[in-house]
C-alpha cells in the first residue's frame, strides 16, 4: 500500500543529519564534562535546569515530561532515583504520582548551581564560538520554524502529546 | 577558584535552546512514531541505520559507539538485547567484546527497510517542510562548522574521543 517515499535530497539530507550528528556530538561532550566536572548525567542536569527555570521550581510530574520529551516510564525511574540523592522531592498526589509535583531540593539547587558556570563555558567552547552571530540568528528562526510546525501539527493530530499523561 | 562565567546572551541564548527544543521535539516525535509503526526504538534504528551504511553492514562496537556517542555501557547492553531480537549479530574477538564486530542480520536489515520509508515521510513533515530552502541551507552550513570546531578540539585535547574504547 505504500507509495515509495520522497528520500531526503542532498541539501536536505545535510541539514537533517547536520543537526543529528551536531546535536549528539555536543551533547555527548556536555555529558562528559558534566559528569567529569559535576558528578551529574544530562538527564540529571535537564531535570535540574527545568525546575529551577520553573515558577517556585516545582511542575507537575507529566509538564516536566513533556517539556524534556521523555517517555512515562523514563521519567518515574529517574525522577525516583534523582529523589534517592536528594537532589528534587515529590510532593502530594499520592494516588497519581504522576500528578504529583516535582520539588527542586537545596542539594539539587545547589548542584545545579556548581554546575552551570563549567556547564556554560563548555556550550560556549564548543558550540557559540563556533558560529557567528549571523548563524546563530539563523539557528535561532530555524528552531522557532520547527517548533511551530510542531505544535500546528499537534493541534492537528487525534492524540496529542502527553494526551494520555494527564 | 572560578571567574564569573559569560552566560549567554539572547542570541545565543535563543540558538542554544532552540537547538535542544527543537531536537527534543523532532526526536521525540519521531520515537513515538518508529515505535507506533515499526515497533523500534529510536536507538535501535540508530544502530540499524548505521550498520546499513557502513561497508559490508558491520562495523565495530568502538566505531558504532563513537558515532552515535554512545557511552560503552550503554552500548554493550543494547545491542545484547538486539542480537536476542535477531536484529544484529557479534562476530570475532571473543576475548573483547567492544573489539567484536557488530553486524546487520537479514532480520534487521527488514526491519529498517521496512521503517525507512515512514521514518523518512515523518522526517519530511515535521522538520524539512517546516524550513526554506535557504534555511536547510544554513542548518547544514551551521552543522558542519560546529562539527569542523568540535573535531579540532578533540585533537587538541588529552583524552581524546574514544580514546579508552580501542
Amino acid at each position: 500500500m505504500s507509495t515509495d517515499p520522497r528520500w531526503l535530497d542532498e541539501r536536505e539530507q545535510r541539514a537533517w543529519r547536520g543537526l543529528l550528528d551536531m546535536h549528539a556530538q555536543l551533547s555527548g561532550r556536555l555529558r562528559r564534562s558534566l559528569q567529569r566536572d559535576a558528578g551529574l548525567s544530562d538527564a540529571d542536569y535537564g531535570v535540574l535546569a527545568e525546575l529551577s527555570e520553573a515558577p517556585d521550581e516545582r511542575l507537575r510530574a507529566f509538564q516536566l515530561g513533556r517539556r524534556l520529551q521523555w517517555e512515562k516510564s523514563r521519567l518515574s525511574h529517574h525522577l525516583r532515583r534523582m529523589e534517592g540523592r536528594g537532589l528534587v522531592a515529590r510532593q502530594g498526589c499520592d494516588t497519581d504520582r504522576r500528578g504529583a509535583e516535582v520539588v527542586l531540593t537545596a542539594t539539587g539547587r545547589a548542584a545545579i548551581e556548581g554546575a552551570a558556570p563549567k556547564h556554560v563555558a563548555e556550550v560556549r567552547a564548543s558550540f557559540v564560538d563556533a558560529l557567528t552571530q549571523e548563524q546563530l540568528e539563523q539557528l535561532g528562526a530555524i528552531a522557532a520554524a520547527v517548533l511551530a510546525n510542531q505544535a500546528c501539527e499537534d493541534d492537528e493530530c487525534e492524540e496529542p502529546l502527553g494526551a494520555n499523561e494527564e
